[in-house]
C-alpha cells in the first residue's frame, strides 16, 4: 500500500531512531529533560520568539494557544474548516469557553470588509468578546501570503485581539515561499508548529510565543494532561526532525507536482498540487468511492468533503512511490470507467 | 420619544398591574407558587405539549434548551444571526460547552444540502457530535414557513438530533398564518416563548417541551440561579398577557405595514414591514447615523447592521404614534438632505 | 399549617403589594428602569460599597460572586455545609470551574492554623491557585464575630485573595449585633443580600461591591439569563422591604428566642435560637421521622442533617403562631412518645 | 545528588532504551501502532478489565476516569490528598465540572458513617448528583486493603455510583500484599497505572476498564489533545516496563524499609517505610528547612507537608544508595543539630 492518506503516518528513519534511543534525559515535569529544553530553544529560535513549548500534539497546541489567548465568553474568529474549529472535537468550546465565529472562502484569510463589520459593537452586552482571530498556514495545502496573513495580524491587534496561526505546516509554506520559517509567522502571537507531520518525527508538536503566554500555556498543559516525564526521549525525535528534515520538504512539493501532473487527464478527476498535498476535485458525491477504489488499488487516500480527495506526499514517499501511485490510480479510474 | 427600539420596552397595562398586585403566591422553589402553575400549565396547552418551565428571560429560556438537549463536545446547528448565537454573550459555549455551526442566508432554515453535508461523518472522531437544531420564527420578523420547519425537523429527527425552537415571537408567526401557536410550533422538541416582548408583559418567558426535558431544564434554571421564590407577582402579569394579547398582535401587524407604507418614498430608505417589525435598508454603512438623526427628531429606532435600521410595533404604539413617526422621520430625512 | 421551614416561604404584605402594583417601570436590560435603580442605589449606601446588581436569587447573586472573583482552576475555600459549596448543585465548579477547597467547623470561619496551611505552596503547578474565600454570616442562624471575618478578610487580601460573603441573612446579623449592615459586611470585597428571606420580599438578591467587580457580574448576570425587562415590578417589593422590614428583625429573633423556650424540656428535642432560627437536635437518624411528625402536627419544619431540625421564624409569623407552634409539637412529641 | 524526591525521576536502562529503538510503530490516531494495540491488551490483562488506554500521564488517565464517570453538575467523593483532587491543578472542576466532595483521615477510605451521610438526600434540586467515589491505592504509600476497597465499591455500586481507583502505584499494592494486580484492583470500575513512576518507563499511564468507558475516554482523550502519532515508540518503554519491572518493587520496598531502619534514632525525626516511600515526619514546620538540609549534604527529598518528608526509592537507587543516603542525612542532621 503506497500511503498518501496524510503525512502524518511517517515512520522514524534509523538515524532518528539513534538519535532516540540515545537521547540525554530528565523529569520534564520538573524541568530537567536536557533534550526537551533543547529542543524548546532550538524551536524557539527558528520562530524567532521568546519561548516555545514541547507537546503530545497538535490539537493540543492548538488548544493551548486559544486558551491562553481566550476564555469564557470570548469570541475567536476562525475559518469554518480550520482545524483548531472544525477537527478538534469543538475542544475549544469545551476546554477554554469560547464561541467560535466562522469565515468561509478558498483563501483561508477573512477579508477586510467582514472584520470591520465584526469588530462594530465588539463590546455589547448581547455579544461575546472578540479576543483572537486564528489563521492556518498552509491552509489544506495552500500557502497564505505573508501580506494577508500581515494584515489580519494588523486588524487583530488594532482591535485588542491576538493572532494565533495554525502552522502544523508552517515548515512547507516557508519552503515554498523560499522564506525562514520566522518570516512566514510573521505577525502571529503565537504560532504552531508540528514535528510529526512532514518532518517525521512520531510524537510532538510545539506553541511558540511570548514567555508569558509560553508560561501559562506550560502551566495549562499540566491541567490537560500533558506533562510528561522523560519526554527527552520522543523530543529526541522532534530534535532531529527540526535539524535534518526541514530543507527536504521542497522534494516532498516536487513530488506533489510530480503526483499533480501523473493524474492529469485522467477522466472525471481534477488534480491540483498544493505544497506537498494533491487535491483531486471528483465527479459531486464520488469522493468516498473513488477513496475505495484507489485503495482496492494499492493507494491510500482521503475524503475530507464529497468531491474532494486529499493526497500528501511525505517522507516515506520517493519517486518511484509517486510513479507507481500514478500507474495504480490510472489503472483503477479505467477499471472503474 | 416614540420608542420603537424594540417590542422589550412595553409597560404594564393598568389590567395587568392589577392582576399583578392581586397574584396568589407561594414559594416557587417548592413547587408552591400557584400562579406560576397556572401559566406553565396555560402555556403547556397553549403549546399543545408535556410541560413548561417560567424563566425570568428568553435567553435562559434558549440556553436551558441547549442545555438539555446537547452537552460537553456537542454541535449545534444554528443561523449566524440566531438569538442563541449572535445575541447571548456565546452562553451556550460557556454554559452548555457546545460547538455551534452556523448558517447564514435570508430565510433562516438551512438547505436541504448543507444539511446533509453536515450529517457526513458525523461520527469521526475530530467533529463534535451534532446533536441539535435551533430555529427561530418569526426570524428578524419574517416568518419561517412550517413546512420548512417541518422539513429541517425531519432531518433532525431521522439524524438522532433534536430541534429547538426560539419562538421569542411565536406569537406573531401564528397569528400572521392564522393558526395556532401550537400549530406554529410544528416539529419542534423544545420551544422558547416569551411573554415580555408583543404580549406586553413585564418579566418572563417559557421553555416548552415534552415533561423529562422540562424536569432536567427546571433542575438546570435553579443551577444557573433562575429560582425565583414568589415569581407569581410577575407570573400573573405573563398570565395576563397570555390570555388577552396574542389576538391583538394582529394590530402590531396592521401598525407595521402602516409604518413602512408612510416611509415608502423617502430618498435613502428603503422600508419593508414584517410581521410586527420594520426593516429599514439605508445607503451602505448609514444605519447608525440614521438612527441618530430619527432620536434627535424623536423616534428611537435601533441598527442590528451597518445599513439596516430596525422598527418595531407593539402594546404602546397606537396608529396617532405610528403616524407621528412618520412625519418625523420624514422630517429628519429631509433636514439630513 | 404553621410554616417554619423556612424564611423564603413568605407572601408581600398588602403594602408591599400596592408598591409593585404601581411601581415606575422601565426596561432594565437597557438600564431604564427607575425602581431597579433605586433600590441598586438603596443598597450600595445600605452596604456602603459602590455599586449593586439585583438579581433574581440568592444563588445567582453567590455564583456571580465567585464567577467575577476566581475563573477557570481556580481555588475557592468556603465552609463544607456553606451554602456556596453545598446547596447551589456544585454551580461554582459548572459556571465558574473553580475548584472548592472546604473547612468544617461550628464558627462558619477557618482557623488561622489551617488558613496558613492552605497557603502554602501556592503557586505550585500541581495545585489550584487560591483566589477567593467565602464566608457566610449569619452562617445556620449563627453571628460570625465581624473581628473573625475581619481576620479572614485580611489574611485573604494578604495573600492576593478575595473574600465573598453571602449575606443572605446578613440583616439578621446585623440586627442581633447592633450594628449597621455596612459594619456587618467588614472586609468582605463582595456581599450578597437577600430582599425574600427575613425582608418578606417576593423575589430578589443584590451582589454589592466594587463599581468593576457589579460592572462584569452585570454582564455575567445577563450570559446566565438573569437580566429582566421590567424588573421594577418585583424590585419594588424589594425596595420596600429593605425601607420597612429591617428594623422589624429583631422581632422574629425574640420569638426563636420564644420558640426554643417553649421547647425545652421536650423528651429527645434539644433546642436553641439562633438569630431567626431554631436548630432543634433529635435522636440520632431521627430528625426526618420529627419532621413528619410535626408535619401532621400542623408545623413544618425542615431537616437539614439527620439528627437536626431546623425552624425559622418570619415575616409571617406572629407571637400566637409560635405559641400555636409549641402547642402542636409537644403534643406531636408526647403522641410520638 | 542521590534523587529521592519521586519514584518519577527514573532514566531508562539499556535494555528499555534499546527496546524503544527498535519498536515497531504506526500512526495511533488511526489505530495502527502494534507496539500501543501489545501494550494495552496486555495492561487489560493485567488489570482483568476490558480494555485499556494509553495516555501521556497519570494526570491525564484520572481526569478521564473523571470525564466518562461524571460530568457537569456531578458530585464526586474524594479523599482530600488525593491526587485527582489535590495535585491536579482542580482539573476535574475544569475539564468535568463536577464539584469535589472530600473525606479526610489516614487510611484513604471514607468511612461507612460518611458514606451514608453523605447519599441522604441525593436527589435534593439544591446538591449536585453524586456519582462518582475515587480512591487511591496505594494512597500515600499506604496500601488501602482490599476489603475497605471493596466495601467502598459496594456502596458505590448500591447507590448508582461508580468507583475510580487511581492506581498509580497499584503494582507496588499488589506486590506489598501478594497479589496480583486485577485482585489489587478490585471492585473499581476504572483503574489508572502508571508506567513511569515504580515500573521505570519514561512516560505514561492507562486507564483501564469496561470497553464503553474506555471507548469514550479514547474519543475524550482527543478531546484534550492526548492523540500522539507514534507513540509505540515511549509505549514500547511502558510495555517493557510492564514484561520486567513488575516483581523488582519487592526489592523497593525491602530498601524502603532499609533505609526507615537507617534514619531510627536520629533526633527530630520519625520515619516510617510504606511500600516504595519513605514518610519522615519533623518538628512542626519543619519539612521545608529539613529538605534543604538534606538536599545541602547530597539527598534529594520531598515536603508534602509542612512537618512531613516524604523520600521515594526507585529502580535508580540500589542498596549502596540507601546506605549513602543515610549517612549524608544523619550528617545533616547532626551538623543542623
Amino acid at each position: 500500500m503506497i500511503d498518501l492518506r496524510s503525512d502524518t503516518v511517517t515512520r522514524p528513519t534509523p538515524g532518528m531512531r539513534r538519535a532516540m534511543a540515545d537521547a540525554e534525559v530528565g523529569d520534564d515535569v520538573f524541568g530537567e529533560d536536557p533534550t526537551v529544553r533543547a529542543l524548546e530553544e532550538e524551536t524557539t529560535a527558528a520562530l524567532g520568539r521568546q519561548a516555545a513549548l514541547y507537546v503530545p500534539s497538535g490539537h493540543m497546541s492548538n488548544q493551548l494557544a486559544v486558551f491562553v489567548s481566550a476564555g469564557t465568553g470570548d469570541e475567536v474568529w476562525a475559518h469554518e474548516r480550520s482545524h483548531v474549529v472544525a477537527n478538534e472535537q469543538g475542544a475549544l468550546s469545551v476546554l477554554s469557553r469560547v464561541l467560535p465565529r466562522t469565515f468561509g472562502g478558498e483563501s483561508g484569510a477573512p477579508d477586510q470588509e467582514l472584520l470591520e463589520d465584526w469588530a462594530r459593537g465588539a463590546d455589547d452586552v448581547h455579544r461575546a468578546r472578540p479576543r483572537l482571530v486564528c489563521l492556518e498556514n498552509t491552509f489544506t495545502g495552500r500557502v497564505v501570503p505573508i501580506a494577508e496573513q500581515r494584515r489580519v495580524a494588523d486588524f487583530a491587534h488594532a482591535h485588542g485581539m491576538r493572532l494565533h496561526l495554525d502552522g502544523a505546516r508552517l515548515w512547507n509554506a516557508a519552503v515554498a515561499l523560499g522564506i525562514t520559517p520566522e518570516r512566514a509567522a510573521e505577525g502571529a502571537d503565537t504560532v504552531s508548529v508540528c514535528f510529526s507531520k512532514g518532518l517525521g518525527a512520531p510524537v510532538g508538536s510545539a506553541l511558540v510565543g511570548d514567555a508569558d503566554s509560553i508560561a501559562r500555556a506550560r502551566r495549562a498543559r499540566k491541567m490537560l494532561g500533558g506533562g510528561m516525564r522523560q519526554a527527552g526521549i520522543i523530543a529526541a525525535g522532534a530534535l532531529y526532525a527540526l535539524r535534518h528534515n526541514v530543507g527536504r520538504l521542497a522534494a516532498d512539493h516536487a513530488r506533489a507536482e510530480r503526483l499533480a501532473a501523473g493524474l492529469a487527464g485522467l477522466p472525471g478527476l481534477d488534480a491540483t498540487a498544493r505544497t506537498n498535498m494533491v487535491l483531486v476535485t471528483t465527479e459531486p458525491g464520488a469522493a468516498e468511492r473513488r477513496v475505495a477504489e484507489f485503495r482496492d488499488a494499492g493507494v491510500a487516500a482521503f475524503a475530507p468533503g464529497p468531491d474532494l480527495v486529499r493526497m500528501v506526499v511525505h517522507l516515506g514517499i520517493d519517486d518511484a512511490d509517486v510513479d507507481e501511485a500514478v500507474l495504480r490510480i490510472g489503472k483503477a479510474v479505467r477499471a472503474a470507467g
